[in-house]
C-alpha cells in the first residue's frame, strides 16, 4: 500500500493507450495497469507490448484479462475470422472492424478494479475524430459513462475518466509521445499481423499518416 | 430471423430476473437469454436454473458466459472464498458480498449482445429497496447508463433498459411470479449452497420473507 493516488489505465499495447499511461505517470499517479485478451487477431502481439509498456512505467499493479466471450459473440472483423480487415482505405461510417461497445465493456471492469484499489482515476486512450469512428470512443459517451458509474458504484467510490487523447489528431499523439518518452517501439496497432505491420488496414493508415504528418519514422517493421 | 421485436433477458437463475424475463415474453418480444458464470459460489446451480428457465419461457437464443476475471479481481464473498458469507442478517449499507460494478459489466456485455442481434430492449431485475443494498441495482444507475449505452453505440441500436421490478418488494415478487406461471421451484437465491439453501445468508432472508409475506410455501428446498 501507498499514499500515491491511483490511477487505472487501460492499456491495448497501441500508441494512444501508452501515451495516455505516460501522462497519468506524470500527473502523479501510481498506476495499476489492466489490457484485454478479447480474441482479436493481434492479441499475442499486443500482450507482448501491453507488459512491456507496463514495465517502463514501472505500474505497481498490472491486470491481464482474458474476455473470450467476445468470440463468442463476433460481430467484428476483429474478432471473428470469417470476416474480412478491409485495407482500402478508412471511410466514412462505422466500419466492420467495430467491437460492439467494446469500450463499455472495457470501462466497466477497469471501474471494478480501481473499486476494488480505492482509484480516483481511470485513463483510457479513446480518440474521437481521427480515428475508425467508433462510437465508445466518443468524448460525450466517455463523460455520460463517467456519471452512470459513480451512480453505480459505492457512494465512497468517486471515480474520474480520463481521456486526455480524444481531441488529439495522431500527428499530435506522435509528437507527445516522443516528447515526454513514450516507447513507441513497443507499441502495436496493426488489425491482422503480428510480426510485420500489413501497412494497410485502417489502424495502419492511421498511425502511418500520423508519423508522416510528424515528419518522423515508426520504428516498428512493416511488410 | 423473426419478425418479432427482440429483448436481451439477463437471467441470473434468481426469482427477479426470471419474473422480468416473464413480462419480457408477455409483452410480446422475442427473447435472447443471457446468463454469466462469474466464479460466484453457487455458478452450478444457477446455470442449472437458468437453462430451466429459458427452455420455459421459450428464448429464441441463449448466451451462457463465463467471466473468469471476477475471481481475479475477487474483493467480494461471493467470488473470493476466503472471505465469508455473513449470515445474522440484513444491515444497512453496502454488504461484503457486493461485486464491484457487476450490474455495470453485465449491462455493458448485454448490450454488446443486443447491439449484435438488433434487439430494442434490455430486461434487468434490479431490486432497490427491498434488497441487499447494492448501489448497482438502483434505479438512477440504470436509468443513467441506458443514456451511457445510446451514446457508446452505433447510431441506429436504440436501446430501451427495462427494469419492472426496481420498486417492488419480494413479496410482491412473489405474489407477480405466481400470477404469472414463472416457475419459481427452478430458480435459486441462497448465496452459499447449491443442494439445498442455507436459509439464513441475507439472499435467502429476502427470498423467505417475500414468501412468507405473500403466504406462501417456498418451493425448493432448504437445509
Amino acid at each position: 500500500m501507498t499514499n500515491f493516488k491511483k490511477a487505472v489505465c487501460i492499456i491495448s499495447g497501441g500508441m494512444d493507450s501508452a501515451l495516455g499511461a505516460k501522462i497519468a505517470k506524470n500527473e502523479g499517479y501510481d498506476l495499476i495497469a489492466i489490457h484485454f485478451n478479447y480474441g482479436q487477431r493481434t492479441e499475442k502481439k499486443e500482450l507482448v507490448c501491453f507488459h512491456n509498456i507496463a514495465k517502463e512505467l514501472g505500474c505497481s499493479e498490472s491486470y491481464s484479462i482474458d474476455l473470450d466471450f467476445f468470440k463468442q459473440i463476433g460481430a467484428s472483423a476483429l474478432t471473428d475470422r470469417s470476416l474480412t480487415v478491409p485495407t482500402t482505405g478508412v471511410e466514412a461510417g462505422v466500419p466492420i472492424t467495430y467491437v460492439p461497445f467494446r469500450n463499455g465493456i472495457f470501462i466497466s471492469i477497469a471501474t471494478a478494479i480501481a473499486e476494488k484499489h480505492g482509484a480516483e482515476a481511470l485513463f483510457i486512450g479513446v480518440v474521437e475524430e481521427d480515428s475508425s469512428g467508433y462510437p465508445d470512443c466518443r468524448d460525450e459517451y466517455i463523460k455520460s459513462m463517467e456519471k452512470s458509474i459513480n451512480l453505480g458504484t459505492k457512494d465512497e467510490t468517486k471515480l474520474e475518466i480520463k481521456m486526455p487523447l480524444v481531441h488529439m489528431k495522431k500527428h499530435e499523439i506522435v509528437t507527445k509521445s516522443l516528447a515526454l518518452g513514450v516507447p513507441l517501439k513497443d507499441t502495436w496497432s496493426c488489425y491482422q499481423n503480428e510480426k510485420k505491420a500489413c501497412g494497410i488496414c485502417d489502424s495502419c493508415r492511421l498511425r502511418l499518416n500520423g508519423f508522416k504528418l510528424a515528419g518522423v519514422i515508426d520504428p516498428i517493421k512493416y511488410v
